[in-house]
C-alpha cells in the first residue's frame, strides 16, 4: 500500500488503542470544506447520469480560465478533468513513451505508478536549494548514462511547489530544467497541485508550461489548496498543438476504460472552484497563510534542534536532514531513515514519513513531516486556526508544536 | 476512446445539430436518482477528508451484508470499495497473473483494460443459450490450445446477467464453467453489476462465488441497478482465505496508487444503499420491472422483423442477430456489423453499438441496443415510466418503441 496511506492507518489504529500521537505523516490539509463548496456539491447532488469523459464543458471552461490567469493561455479543449490528479498521472504513465525521471526524494506515488504502467523510473537527486526538480547537472549526467546504457528517458516529473520538501524551485532553476528538456527531447509533467498553497503571494512562480508549453503537461486539483482530498477532483492541461491533442486523446482513451468520468456532483464543485470567485480567493489566501505560519514554526523547531532543513515556501511540509546529529542519533540506534522514523513514533509520539519511502537514500537521516495536521481535531478548532491572525498563539496549535519540540528534543538529547 | 462513450458523444453532437435520433447505444439506466440516495449524498457533503483506501468500515459492513444476503457469506474485510467497478476491474487486471479469457461478445472495457495492464485477452464465443459466459466446450478447447502454444490463461471473466446480450447464464452453465475453472486452475472474475436488474425475481441466479468461492472475485456497483453511473460507486468481494487476502491487499496497493479512496460523500451513499432498506428494495424492484417490460417490447420488435435474439432476462439490453436477413441487407450494402450500425444511424435514426466493438465477429450482423434510454428525456417522464403498471402504454415510451419499429422496418424492408 502507498506508505503514507499505510502510516495513516497505523496511526489511526494506535490512537484507537489509546496512544497519543502527533500525526505528521499524512499530506492532508486538515481543514473543513469551505461552505460554498459544500453548497455546490449539494446543488449537483441530483446529477446521477454519466458525464463526459473529458469533463463538463462548463468545468473545462473554468479550468481553462484558471490556467490562463496563471500565464498559461488555455482553451477548454486542452483540459481533462478526472477523479483526482492521481488517476490522471497514472493515465499519463500508461501513454507516455520511454522511461521517466523523477526527483529524489519525490512524492511516494510517482515511482509505483510508473512500475504499474511497466515504465522504468529513474531517481535524480534534488539540488540543495529546492526540491521538486532534479539537480540540472545530475539530470544531464543521468540522461547521458541512461542513453549510453541503451535506455530511453523521455519524461521528467517536476513538483512545484514540492512534496515532500515544501520548497519551491526558483524560476532560474525551472528554466535550466526546461532547457535540458528541450535539448534532450523530454516531456515535462509538472505537478502543480500545491501551486495555490504558496505561502507568500510575492514568491515568484514559473511553470515549465510558460517556457516550453509544447512539451509540458500540467496536473493540478483541489485536494490540497481547498482541503478536498476526500472529494477526488483533479485536472490536467495539455499542449494545444497537434502532438498535445494526440496525447490528450490517448489519456481520454485510458480514462474511458479506467474511470469513465468525474462524479457529476463533483463537476458542479469543480465548475465553482476553478472559476475562483472572490470569496474563494479569500479562503485560499487564508489557508495559504495558515499553512505558511505553521510550517515555518515547525521548521524553526527542527533548525533549533540542530537539523538542516530547506525553508518552507509552499504546501505544508518540511523535510529535515539530521545528518549533523548523526553521532548523537547513532548512540540511540538511529542510523538510517527507517530507524529514525520508527524512533520518533515509538519514543517521541511523532508519526513522520521516512525519507526512503519517498525514494531517498535510506542511509540518510531524513523524513517528511506534514504540518497540516496541527490545526485541530475538530472543524471548530480548524476554523479558529484558519481565521486567527496569530494561529501559533492558539492553545491547541501551540500544544502541537510543543509536542513536536518535545519529541524532537527526546530524539536529539 | 471506449466506443460506447464515443458513440454517446456522437449522438449528443448530432442531436445538438438538430437530428432526431433514438439513442440505444449507451448502457445507462436513464432514471432519476432515488430521493433517499440524494439525501445520503447531501448528508455526506461535508466529508472532505481522505477516507480509508479500502472504504469506510460502515460501508464494508453494509456491502458484506449485501453479499451475505445473496448466499455469499462475507466479512467486511473481504470487501474493497472504489470509484466504480471499472477501476476495481482495472486493478484486478494489474495484479492477476497470466492471460485472461473473456466471453465473445463482452462488455467493451474488459479487453482494453487487459491491454492497458499488459495482459493478453482471449475471446471465447458465448453459447447459443446465454451470453456472459464462454461456451464450456469452446473454453476447454481454447485453454488447451493456448497452453500448447506456451501461453498461460489464468483468469476467466463472467458477466451475470450479461452485458451486451441481456441474458443470464442458467445455474447449470455456471456450474460447468466453475468445474472447468477448478480443473484448469482459473480465477473467476464475476461481474455482477446487473444482478439487481434481473427482471423476474423468480429467475434462478447462481454466482460462481457460491460454487468456488476460494477462486472467485465478485465485482458490483450502484451504476446500473440504481442508475448512479455518474456517482461512481463500485465494490469488489474477495475470497476470505489466505490467497484471497493476498489478492485483496494487492488490489489495495494498486488502489492506493491509482485512486486513493472513494469520495467521502459517496461513502455515505454506499452505506445507505448496500444496507438495502425496504424503500430502496421497492425502488429496485420497480426499476427491474420497467427494464424488463421495455427490453421485452424491443425484443418483440426485433423478432418480429426477422432477427434472432436471446430473450432478455436481466439488465437493459438486447443483442439481435440479423443473419436470417443477410440477403435483404446485402442488397443495401449492409454486410457486416460496422455497416449495419452505420445504416441504422444514418437511415433509421437509431444509435446502436456494433457487435465488433464488443469483440464479436465483424462479419456477423449483430449489435447491442440499450433499451434503458426509452424512459423519457425528463425526470418527470422517467418517474411516470417507473411507476406505471403499463409503461408501454405511456405515449413517450410507445413513441420510442414505434421509432425503433420504423427504423428496423426501414432496414429490413
Amino acid at each position: 500500500m502507498s506508505p503514507n496511506l499505510a502510516l495513516n492507518q497505523e496511526v489511526a489504529e494506535r490512537r484507537a488503542a489509546g496512544e497519543d500521537i502527533v500525526h505528521l505523516g499524512f499530506g492532508e490539509s486538515r481543514l473543513p470544506a469551505f461552505g460554498p463548496l459544500v453548497e455546490s456539491l449539494v446543488a449537483g447532488a441530483k446529477r446521477n447520469a454519466y458525464g463526459p469523459v473529458q469533463g463538463d464543458a462548463a468545468v473545462r471552461e473554468a479550468v481553462a480560465g484558471y490556467f490562463t490567469r496563471r500565464r498559461m493561455p488555455t482553451g477548454p479543449d486542452q483540459v481533462v478533468v478526472g477523479p483526482g490528479s492521481k488517476p490522471l498521472l497514472m493515465a499519463l504513465n500508461l501513454v507516455l513513451p520511454g522511461d521517466v525521471v523523477i526527483p529524489r526524494p519525490a512524492w511516494n506515488t510517482y515511482a509505483p505508478q510508473a512500475a504499474l504502467a511497466g515504465r522504468r523510473a529513474v531517481g535524480v537527486p534534488i539540488p540543495a536549494g529546492a526540491g521538486g526538480v532534479p539537480d540540472p547537472d545530475e539530470l544531464c549526467r543521468v540522461i547521458g548514462a541512461e542513453r549510453r546504457a541503451g535506455r530511453d528517458p523521455r519524461t521528467v516529473v517536476l513538483t512545484l511547489p514540492d512534496n515532500p520538501t515544501g520548497s519551491l524551485a526558483p524560476p532560474a532553476l525551472v528554466r535550466e530544467i526546461c532547457e535540458i528538456a528541450e535539448r534532450e527531447d523530454l516531456t515535462v509533467v509538472s505537478d502543480e497541485i500545491y501551486r495555490d498553497v504558496v505561502h507568500d503571494p510575492a514568491t515568484p512562480f514559473l511553470s515549465p508550461c510558460e517556457v516550453i508549453p509544447h512539451r509540458t503537461v500540467v496536473t493540478s486539483g483541489l485536494s490540497k489548496s481547498l482541503a478536498l482530498g476526500g472529494w477526488r477532483i483533479g485536472v490536467a492541461r495539455f499542449p494545444g498543438d497537434g502532438p498535445g491533442r494526440m496525447l490528450r486523446d490517448q489519456v481520454l482513451s485510458v480514462a474511458s476504460e479506467m474511470w469513465s468520468t468525474l462524479a457529476g456532483p463533483m463537476q458542479e464543485v469543480a465548475a465553482y472552484a476553478f472559476a475562483e470567485p472572490p470569496e474563494l480567493r479569500g479562503h485560499l489566501a487564508a489557508s495559504a497563510r495558515l499553512h505558511g505560519s505553521v510550517a515555518r514554526a515547525v521548521h524553526a523547531v527542527l533548525i533549533g534542534a540542530g537539523a538542516v532543513c530547506r525553508p518552507p515556501a509552499g504546501g505544508f511540509y518540511v523535510y529535515p536532514d539530521f545528518e549533523p546529529l548523526r553521532p548523537v542519533l547513532a548512540a540511540k540506534g538511529v542510523v538510517d531513515s527507517p530507524t529514525l522514523a520508527r524512533r520518533l513514533l515509538d519514543h517521541g509520539g511523532l508519526a513522520v514519513l521516512a525519507g526512503h519511502l519517498l525514494g531517498d537514500d535510506a542511509g540518510a537521516l531524513r523524513f517528511k513531516a506534514a504540518t497540516s495536521m496541527l490545526y485541530g481535531d475538530t472543524p471548530v478548532l480548524q476554523w479558529q486556526a484558519l481565521h486567527s491572525d496569530t494561529p501559533l498563539a492558539l492553545p491547541h496549535v501551540a500544544a502541537g508544536i510543543r509536542r513536536i519540540e518535545e519529541g524532537i528534543g527526546r530524539l536529539v538529547s
